[in-house]
């Protein structure tokens, strides 16, 4: 039975989230746009949940705007606010998703200044960092909340605080914060949050943009009115119900969820200060409560990943293969990480059904790969 | 218990394709983008789908770039081919899906020519009125197989070979006919074919574009190279899955439904001739065995789907409602339908668990509707 450390990259279902999404799999069907009572009952359903997505975040359900997942919603973001509506420059952090700095990289293209924000080596914005950037006709600054590979928290509350100062919108990809560590739109000022389902035990195939009505979005597809005009197509119901129960579950059991994995995390974390070669990025960063991610010295990541999968552990390489060649991720080398630790980077992100036993045998198997058998685990395998 | 005559806007999900889904939502998961077990199971189930969804409609497997929908395929093939590939002149159908008509809208506003293709009165383009408008440099031409409100099927291969003859590419939206009848990519040679999972009792949240790998496709979406980077994000695995499980469902039961919904629409179709005031839409064409779309001489058509609904028939209405005032449908105002007619239509679409009971007791309902009460069903209901 393979042993799964790599929820940043997606979560298995949650069987109450499941069991929410069933009847609509099932008996309950209908075009949401249908005007008889087939399509009734499933508008109500996508309304139960915009509630269930908003009160999780802290946001009027308003101002949800479902998606297909958060790629979708950061690409709604940048392209939807920026192309046509006259911006002239927008700064983004380094260590955004590539959803986020692609999207950037597009606008680049079309003749949109893009400013990025540096973070320092252990991958923080700071009020600095955004100064150095920040302009008079900077419209929008996107810094997200938790970064998906070293879990590093951003303090979007200040953050946002200085860009509305500088009178800029400010947007967070906050799909990894979701549902781990209480986070609220409302409180911490931001005009526009990314969302992702399945991030937080939620289904594949639905996301959000939680954004202000102030904001002049564009819908990145036409042909629907769905979603208030900005989410052309006939909507995802039971991918849409199954984000609002999972949202919901998320609410309700996240201090104890969050318990959990940190103290799995933590106990990790601990048992890793035995290898020499191991380093842990981020460590000093307040950080999401399930995400470690580290560097072994003289040791390519893709192997390191390959041997575990072999050993039967899952987890995820920082560290992006092209053709071939393994290139350091972008936000270690944002972090300023030297390159032969970089592309040795591992992450291993943490879930409910995770247990210490797992961890431990993670530990020996890791001890096991990199030829370190320590006298003590050598001792218990041959008694 | 309320009795579904709405196929065409979407179908319940087939239990079988369901079945398949099922796994998927429960013990496999996993990211596919990942390098682990768990990501390669995704793969290879995203690939098992690609066969299958390829076989449905004679295509090969590498062509089919799956979407969150056919209103996202739409939008892909004509933003995705048109917007930086230097396209100058496109050519699409009157008759299109709104997915199809608005993208194309917002290349005119981008200074690309759009063309309107004409029908004649039965909501047929003919290989003469593709002339009309074709010309050198229209790069595309766009024709739905099968018209989604009045069901009018169009000669696809004939239209096909005259825009290769005049060296344009072929997109034909196969929605709605994907799963009633026999209808082929290589057959038909058509370069590109949108599809939509929801349309053939696959879920909601899985759509395709079948393309022909020669055109010079762009992603409206980046941040991920999934599908061959013409869709960037996380795959929405379980829609994928079923997806393909109801495309072979299709393909194996493709007759004996066709039979089946045929059978019952020419029933009701019968059965309406008794009402004077009833005129069936492009009934002179060869059209989708399933579908059959009417207009009620003095009456409003979404008057007229209330009062079926109050009654437990889900129809839907031709008519797009635009604040408040009722609009002719544009597929019926090209057919040159008169207004007062075109404002009275009402669609019937059958499906696989349609009952010839139902299809008696909705013309029991119309005629108590219609104040017209038979003599035949009034002594029926008096015994």
């Amino acid at each position: 039975m393979a042993v799964y450390f790599d929820h940043n990259a997606t979560t298995p279902l949650h069987e109450k989230a499941l069991e929410a999404m069933q009847p609509y799999m099932e008996a309950i069907y209908g075009n949401p746009s249908s005007l008889h009572r087939f399509g009734r009952l499933q508008r109500d359903a996508i309304e139960q949940a915009r509630e269930q997505v908003a009160a999780l975040m802290g946001a009027q359900s308003s101002q949800v705007v479902f998606t297909s997942g958060g790629t979708e919603a950061n690409n709604l973001m940048l392209k939807g606010l920026c192309i046509d509506a006259g911006v002239q420059r927008i700064a983004v952090s380094e260590i955004e998703h590539m959803s986020l700095l692609q999207p950037a990289a597009t606008l680049a293209d079309s003749g949109c200044a893009v400013d990025r924000i540096a973070v320092n080596e252990q991958g923080l914005v700071t009020q600095a960092s955004l100064k150095q950037v920040i302009k008079d006709d900077t419209a929008l600054v996107s810094v997200m909340a938790a970064n998906n590979e070293t879990g590093a928290l951003q303090d979007i509350k200040k953050l946002a605080a200085q860009a509305r100062a500088n009178g800029a919108w400010f947007h967070t990809d906050a799909s990894q914060i979701a549902g781990k560590l209480a986070f609220s739109f409302e409180q911490t000022g931001v005009h526009a949050m990314t969302l992702s389902a399945h991030k937080l035990y939620g289904p594949l195939g639905a996301g959000a943009l939680i954004v202000d009505k102030q904001l002049p979005m564009h819908s990145l597809t036409q042909g629907g009115s769905q979603e208030k005009g900005l989410r052309a197509g006939t909507e995802n119901v039971p991918a849409i119900v199954g984000f609002g129960m999972a949202a919901e579950l998320a609410m309700q059991a996240m201090d104890e969820r969050a318990d959990h994995v940190r103290t799995l995390r933590d106990a990790l974390e601990k048992l890793l200060q035995q290898f020499d070669q191991v380093k842990v990025f981020a460590n000093e960063a307040g950080r999401l409560p399930n995400t470690l991610q580290m560097g072994v010295q003289d040791f390519d990541g893709e192997t390191l990943l390959m041997e575990l999968d072999r050993r039967g552990f899952a987890v995820s390489s920082g560290s992006a293969c092209t053709s071939g060649k393994t290139e350091p991720s972008h936000v270690l080398k944002a972090m300023a990480i030297p390159d032969e630790l970089a592309t040795s980077a591992v992450r291993i992100s943490f879930g409910r059904a995770n247990t210490m036993e797992e961890v431990e045998r993670f530990v020996e198997a890791l001890e096991q790969i990199l030829g370190l058998k320590s006298s003590a685990v050598m001792m218990a395998a041959n008694l």
